[in-house]
């Protein structure tokens, strides 16, 4: 990390400057990209500055979901027969997001998101009619429309219909982050953008009444100042890759093993807002997750602390789950997934999760004994679970009759504690608070004159482990960096 | 909140000064006290500007516990047949405070944790040495020590040997912490130390080497320029008051109804300190409680979801109960304490923990319907839990033997659910980063030079809701102030 990171440069000692332009954008991934032809179609002129040697960001390392739907449904939502409403969208996102939440950024996030796929398949970013209506994390195929949250789980299915809303660009598997970044990228050259790579921003520069001016970059060992006369938008992502931040704000993903990002989610851009006056939020949210299915059939299972007690309802989102397994994990020393063996899925299965068996039975008593949890703790709880289950139902914890049948012989458990193998990835939703037009704000909730942020930057749209959902971060990211561009090109507020 | 005060003022601008100090100390509760003791004791000049018309703070508003311990025992725990080691210490300290613990302050406490009651004493504080050993929040007498934490309580019971290191100060009940700052206000004059009430300290000066050389501050209408030649150290408390930076920072808080502190709380010194290049970090952690002993007859109950199962070892502390009570209730939307008839409290008996009592029965199925949790649930709960405490043991959740015992009717159900009218008071345990010295640090963990913190405006000893202990946190102000205040007397930084 530069040393000099935190401090700003003052106006006053800028001799000269060898780049002027009107909108600098810093990073480009999706939430850059988006920014700066947004900002160019105003008229501005821009140039990005990326510290990596190709465009992509995290968005191109992502498999390119985007939570989209409300007004009446996407085409794609259309097809597959969802009349999406706003309402519904709004109520789930701003359940989903917790006391966290921003109302203004829901409602202005969900009212435009068919509005933000036009323009996405206006610039030429493909989503193909289609849906995988199965509890997958994301489509093995070129497919689009997926359920990407927990909106069919309790509670969130009694606050709003449901309706799937990952739209995942048109390419096989994970490749869709990358499709998106290329057509992106393209967009910006058509536009005449200038790009620079390899370039490292260091420093904002900001002038005495406390406006942003322009900043400091290095490129090629050098050292240029940027004048940018509309302002610079800080689109440099989270900061899943600097562990010193993550024990300062974020300990909770201490139990985590693997950050998801590129190696400049470094937390820079956040750096570089708190040194011009702006004001980092819900620092200690991340995106984390378990991602115990695919096969969905592990759905049938049930979670269990050391105490042999269920906890959380097993058909919620894998990010959902995962969250409540590490909260779980504060006082219980073990989680186990208790399954059926018929559930378990063929040697030949690719799964992300990662957990060994610990622990086969015939007999609940067996496992039981097996797992070194209290005696007829776990009996106790599969009984009651197979007694409901027998009715499809789950008074307990909710869990959708979808998934419930009861657990019979011979069973195994899957060891799921963090720290213990299984896969535990995260990224950070913690950033520089923002207008809904993607204005810094300060501390006192006042613009920064000339600075703007999007993605995870941002603090925006996703906010919560809890109710995290796919493709709201590519979503937020890409609309976030649509608005703030446009703000910026149209501002005329540096004086 | 003043609109002003996220930017810093230059240095360049001030025209003269209106008073010149060596150590301009703001704030004066426990953490601001000490500091200015401490330097004036380092014969620097010392100015306290203090926003009240009173010196005090939220230390004039506690009891007035102190966290001490370690070294063999203090003489209050020596008399009371304790030797506590500062290994004992460290490690319950370090395992209370979870991921984002500080190994070096914590043990830089611990170690000097014997010589600052010390120094307490010198100055006239007083402890007596006596101890009140029952499940007590402060003792309501005069007496000195108690229990404050969970030392106890499985698991820090396994992971050192407990100890009580609560240290009130002599004074009845709930005065202790008033005793405490009369002492060191008279300290402070003794020492000739320049006191301005009524001061409103506005921004932080700083040079264009982004050293802090000042502050202004607003008295009585006129604004003050201020030279600070050592450095300014902010004491300003913590930001419990502010609802947007709860908000922003520690949403779960939302959940409880009471800060605790004094209006000042509200997040000046932390925002201060950013403004000069600081590092605000933990700012999602609390002290979170609920206070639903004394009487310590309902620590034989047994806290129940709303899937009537148990969640945590109810002999802990009640911060750590808080804590976990708050958690549940993310997926459980009712909390209760279901006790035995015969140990709630008669009529007279004044209980913190305002919980109506929601259900009575004479069996825990009767209980159980009034309650509407799932069939058979309670029951199975309370069937285990009965089997093992008749052979004084807790497989699932180790409660320490000394609080079991079978659960036997009439039986009563107390709604704790957060929201409900259950008493949750909190205060925050985020603040500016700083060296075990008291220097403020910046992101990239380097001195800013000019600058010090402590007390719930720095992030110190406290840093986890889970494990938060009585008296850590005004003995962590205390310490810290009296370091920060050495360090800024002796420090010869400024250039």
């Amino acid at each position: 990390m530069d040393s000099q990171k935190h401090t700003t440069f003052p106006f006053s000692e800028v001799k000269h400057w060898d780049i002027t332009t009107d909108v600098a954008v810093v990073g480009f991934g999706g939430a850059g990209a988006c920014a700066a032809i947004s900002a160019a179609d105003q008229n501005a002129n821009v140039t990005i500055f990326e510290a990596a040697s190709a465009p992509g960001g995290s968005t191109a390392l992502s498999g390119g979901d985007l939570y989209l739907g409300g007004s009446g449904g996407t085409p794609v939502q259309r097809a597959a027969g969802f009349t999406d409403t706003t309402e519904d969208m709004i109520k789930y996102l701003m359940a989903a997001n917790g006391p966290q939440a921003s109302q203004e950024k829901i409602e202005t996030y969900c009212e435009g998101a068919l509005g933000h796929y036009r323009w996405l398949v206006d610039l030429g970013v493909p989503f193909k009619k289609s849906a995988v209506l199965d509890r997958i994390i994301m489509p093995l195929t070129d497919d689009c429309l997926i359920f990407s949250g927990s909106e069919k789980a309790w509670p969130f299915n009694e606050q709003a219909l449901p309706a799937p809303r990952g739209h995942h660009v048109q390419a096989k598997g994970d490749n869709g982050g990358q499709r998106l970044m290329d057509i992106l990228t393209e967009e910006a050259n058509n536009r005449g953008i200038d790009i620079r790579l390899d370039a490292r921003v260091l420093h904002l520069i900001t002038d005495n009444k406390a406006q942003v001016r322009g900043l400091t970059v290095r490129i090629d060992g050098k050292i240029f100042q940027v004048k940018a006369n509309k302002g610079v938008v800080l689109c440099c992502g989270g900061f899943a890759m600097n562990e010193s931040m993550i024990k300062d704000h974020a300990p909770l993903l201490a139990k985590c093993n693997t950050p998801i990002g590129n190696p400049n989610d470094n937390g820079s851009g956040i750096q570089m807002g708190i040194s011009a006056g702006g004001n980092a939020i819900n620092m200690h949210e991340a995106h984390v997750t378990l991602p115990f299915y695919p096969p969905s059939s592990l759905t049938y299972g049930i979670f269990v602390n050391a105490q042999g007690q269920r906890f959380i309802n097993e058909d919620a989102y894998h990010g959902r789950i995962g969250y409540f397994t590490l909260k779980e994990h504060e006082t219980s020393h073990r989680i186990y997934l208790i399954i059926s063996a018929e559930d378990y899925p063929d040697e030949h299965f690719q799964s992300y999760l990662n957990a060994d068996i610990c622990a086969t039975g015939e007999s609940i008593e067996e496992l039981e004994a097996e797992l070194e949890v209290p005696q007829g703790s776990l009996q106790s709880t599969v009984e009651a679970y197979n007694h409901y289950a027998k009715q499809k139902s789950d008074p307990s914890l909710h869990k959708h009759k979808d998934w419930i049948k009861p657990l019979l012989p011979p069973f195994a458990a899957l060891d799921c504690t963090p720290g213990r193998g299984a896969y535990f990835p995260y990224f950070t939703l913690g950033g520089l608070e923002t207008s809904v037009q993607g204005e810094a704000l300060n501390f006192n909730k006042q613009k920064i004159i000339g600075l703007y942020a999007a993605g995870r930057t941002a603090c925006g749209v996703p906010r919560s482990a809890s109710g995290y959902s796919s493709g709201t971060s590519i979503g937020d990211a890409t609309f976030s960096g649509r608005l703030a561009g446009y703000t910026a090109a149209n501002s005329d507020d540096i004086h």
